[in-house]
């Protein structure tokens, strides 16, 4: 009954058989290798057009440059205030940046509201140096609250930037389970809706070690190449990197494994409903279930063997959570097995 | 015959074994799993005394936070003028602390010269700020230029740099090939010698993707928790590092595989003396050899199918090389077999 | 009519004849002539207690650099929502720290609300890395917004502070103005209220140019002239600030002039209080003034040579300046003229 | 007899004067004021052509963000050996830029060899991403050894940057005794020869505090404004520095200084050719002579209330200093006295 995160899982038996058959030969390192080349182009594929991407390792690096390739002296990111790249990565994408700040914007459930977006936006007056200057407005999908972005509400966000010149990334550490949400194509969930930069995250869904940054406009990513390996993030061997990716993109694998996920926490929210002891903090959809417990019953389901994280209440909603409860979160991955969401359920029950 | 680097190969078969057997169940994230503290506490049995080890993904990332856990303002890193860290990390020493100096020392072959170390030093007068301030001496065992630093010049340096209150680091992206060329124990090699604190790299020599930060002084590393996060180099499922390192460290395989790839580079040395177009450009007895080749023999050489990098001849020996010849590196690894360097040989001859 | 800033004045002419008094001869640069020793000395009487006092250019580098020295990595100093080194700074505090964050607090008025501030820390848990640590809290005596913190206030936040070993650091670019306001001495509006460093500004005050940073622990500034100087904050010929801070403090100068200030704002807010078009947005002691004005009004006043500036409403406080109004701020200085504030009063009208 | 740096003098009178003069009266802050204005024109005139012009504090602010408006990832700028942004800013211009190499490059006195730098550059091969990217050359006209570059070395210099794409800064800190030794207009000194962005002082020769950042082509300093509030060197009431500037280079008064200074130098250099113990290290003709004493004399002028420093002897002259000898600086500034050179070299004979 582990539902504490998705990376608790290890690697997808296909993704450890393809890094098995790739480790023997020699290969040019540096991403220089043929089956490099040979994947980088699958996101051509994949994103029904020519993108520049760049594998490294983890979420927080991908993230954080992303930033440091739009970055400006004094510049402004644009994010939810409850934002993975604001409370969970230790300053990463202020450093990769040298000091770009964080805004913080608000909106219920994780989703920046472009309302509060534009308000926020207007405060930076043009040519008044000192607050500084917006350059990107970050967006993950799904949120860090585990809900999903309507379609027209990314586009209003990628409108509201682009009309101020503001690039466009989106937190896909958990891409595919939006995808598989939505049966949105990557296409369609990415560039056609005015995505600049995507962090397409693979870890948590059944790789090893496998993130790669993708720019959907190649003349943007000039820098870029510098900016990894000064970043420390060009990996010798990348073909390590390649070799996952090639099983995970392959027959949409990647896409049933999201799938899955999903269905598991399906079913985890359908315990949680069902129970008399909790109930869901807020909607969600994909593999991230956040509930509201009584204390007590969270400190049964522990001694039974659950394993989640307590979650910090959303800024700004003193009333979610009553006084002998307890917000906690559940996530499910390609790994989780039904009889074990069962178990839960019937604990929680 | 592609003597292009050792990071051209690919996994050893029991480690990407290991990987494979480690695929599968949950395992908590970012360092916390059994398997992780299991591998972690068997640096401590390697190195005879409890040391801090940390998980990192590139050479390039365990050297620049080390530099960043003994980081000050204003401070300079002493090392040889032409060290990895310095020629081949793209800044990033710098920019992980923040724009330290590496102040390059002079020294024959790679090697730091203890006279020009105390030299330089002698430099920076005590409360000088103008000057900025000493932090600590990176050396190289074996050096970028394949040459290995006696056990009494280490001591000497390290001396010199604990007399200034300043750390010293090794950089041990090939730890292995120096302890297979030496006999000498992990420990002998490092803190014994007066090392606080040891990039050892393992990817060269075997892994995919496996690197670590060692601190002989525990207490030294209370704030590299934050730093290697903020630098986005802590993996969530560092049981893959873990999984590498625990084959490679088992059996003694990591000094087997260094052994090997000696062996293979004093064959390659053999054939360079052996030829009429060929000669060392300096003594090595890693797995590194420095050669000079007559122009055309180096095309030969090529036009056959041998893979090398053309190499900068080190600074102020401008007679080093002749103007038809060609300074070249040739590098050897735990997969390079013995039938090729025999057919380099004699192509060579 | 200029009520714009209180940087829009120029110099007082005592601390002009200062500067001309000191040109002549040889001095040593760089902090190390006796006029320097002598003003840092007089620090220590102002502050009645021994303190280590650093000259800087500008309150964004006293800032700056009083949260780089108390910087650790994934830094998070805690600040007003509204502060000034969040909102006009242009990113120099997380710069000059390499990333740290500047974590907004809510309050009303521009003050952290001491439960709001433990809240926030709240979700900092101990070694949860991933969310970086606190290192300090900041807070603006006046603030940003004009208003004064209660003195018991402050002790509640520096308590909160020193509970989780976290700095205090204060921002004073308008000390004396605070001071003039609530007649309390340096010392019982600084370090005896648990303040650590203070930004010490004179510019806005009658001064050219001269900022300070004290450290109320000499220990803890051991690092500060290295962080200084690579921050090219270290004037060479630092005496031109010495010689304006010797005129500024002489005879209680700065406090004389702060409660000209002060008063000059007293008789705007009297005139605001007696328009029927214009009303205080929130009340304030200090030498700043923020007014709601009918649009038409603003209007009329600016073209009868008015001159001030807008400013944005405080986050989350939509109902308080109506649609066919303005939020402007009016801040008066050590030159401003009476009769200037009685024709703008009159205007009003 | 105090020759320890030309930063020992105080302000010239007429500078003093320009202070006093323009610190009654409001105006507005940050740089937009009428004097700013004014002044920034008058560079417009002396440089012969239109140029972007920003005021800074210190030199090491000047050169620092030079380096930052042509920052790139990974970026390295090639500067001679014993520059002072190597050896005398305590690391600014590395943290101003993230992180940015300052590479070092050989020649004799101070001075740039044209061959070594092209020697230098070609270590960088193009896209060889490791060694990071050549990204500015900097000079400093006159060198930190006190001498002249001759015009066509500069030119031999900037086309060998503009080749390969780099930005030529000159360290300008005593640009007026440059052009007071050779008669060359501020034009035919810098951008005539290829020079693109110009750190300009006056500080060292009569202002307070005044310092600029010049760009010669206006269209590169776009974000120029950003980078200097983000590096605390925005100050509110700039006029002080315009002021300054205003008197500097009124009437060649700046010219004229520099000129007295050179000339009080060319009385030390005929007292140390003139004593039996005493020599030049390497020929001057700006303010800076360096000399080389027997020991026990420099201890008596010292005794006799001479004020110079020790200096340290540059990389790769161990011969150039005795045993019983001391390389020292001597610097004269614009209130040198002839009197005072006399003594001391009447107290050298």
């Amino acid at each position: 009954m582990i539902f504490a995160s998705d990376n608790w899982s290890g690697a997808h038996p296909a993704i450890a058989a393809s890094l098995a058959k790739h480790a023997s030969g020699m290969a040019a390192a540096y991403g220089a290798s043929d089956l490099d080349k040979a994947v980088e182009k699958r996101f051509n594929e994949i994103f029904e057009r020519e993108v520049a991407v760049f594998f490294v390792g983890t979420g927080t690096a991908a993230n954080s440059l992303s930033f440091a390739a739009v970055n400006r002296p004094g510049g402004v990111v644009l994010c939810h205030r409850e934002a993975h790249v604001i409370e969970d990565e230790c300053g990463a994408p202020e450093f990769f940046t040298h000091g770009a700040r964080l805004a913080p914007v608000d909106g219920a459930h994780g989703l920046i509201d472009p309302a509060n977006l534009r308000r926020e936006l207007s405060r930076f007056r043009p040519d008044f140096i000192h607050a500084g200057q917006p350059m990107a407005v970050s967006l993950s999908q799904p949120s860090e609250a585990g809900t999903l972005y309507p379609v027209s509400r990314i586009e209003a966000i990628t409108q509201i930037a682009h009309e101020r010149n503001l690039a466009v990334h989106m937190d896909g550490a958990r891409f595919a389970n939006a995808l598989a949400a939505t049966n949105a194509t990557p296409a369609e969930m990415s560039w056609k809706l005015g995505v600049d930069i995507l962090s397409f995250g693979a870890t948590k869904n059944g790789c090893w070690c496998a993130e790669a940054v993708v720019f959907f406009d190649p003349a943007k990513a000039v820098q870029f190449p510098y900016i990894r390996k000064r970043g420390a993030q060009l990996f010798s061997k990348t073909r390590f990197i390649a070799a996952q990716f090639l099983a995970y993109l392959e027959d949409d694998r990647w896409l049933t494994l999201a799938g899955h996920a999903n269905r598991m926490a399906d079913l985890l929210r359908e315990g949680v409903h069902n129970s008399a002891h909790a109930r869901e903090a807020w909607e969600t959809r994909t593999n991230e279930v956040f509930a509201i417990l009584e204390r007590p019953v969270a400190k049964r389901l522990r001694a039974e063997g659950a394993v989640f994280y307590d979650w910090n209440a959303p800024h700004g909603t003193p009333a979610l959570v009553g006084e002998d409860e307890q917000l906690i979160r559940l996530v499910t991955s390609w790994s989780t097995e039904e009889a074990d969401v069962a178990r839960f359920s019937r604990a929680l029950a």
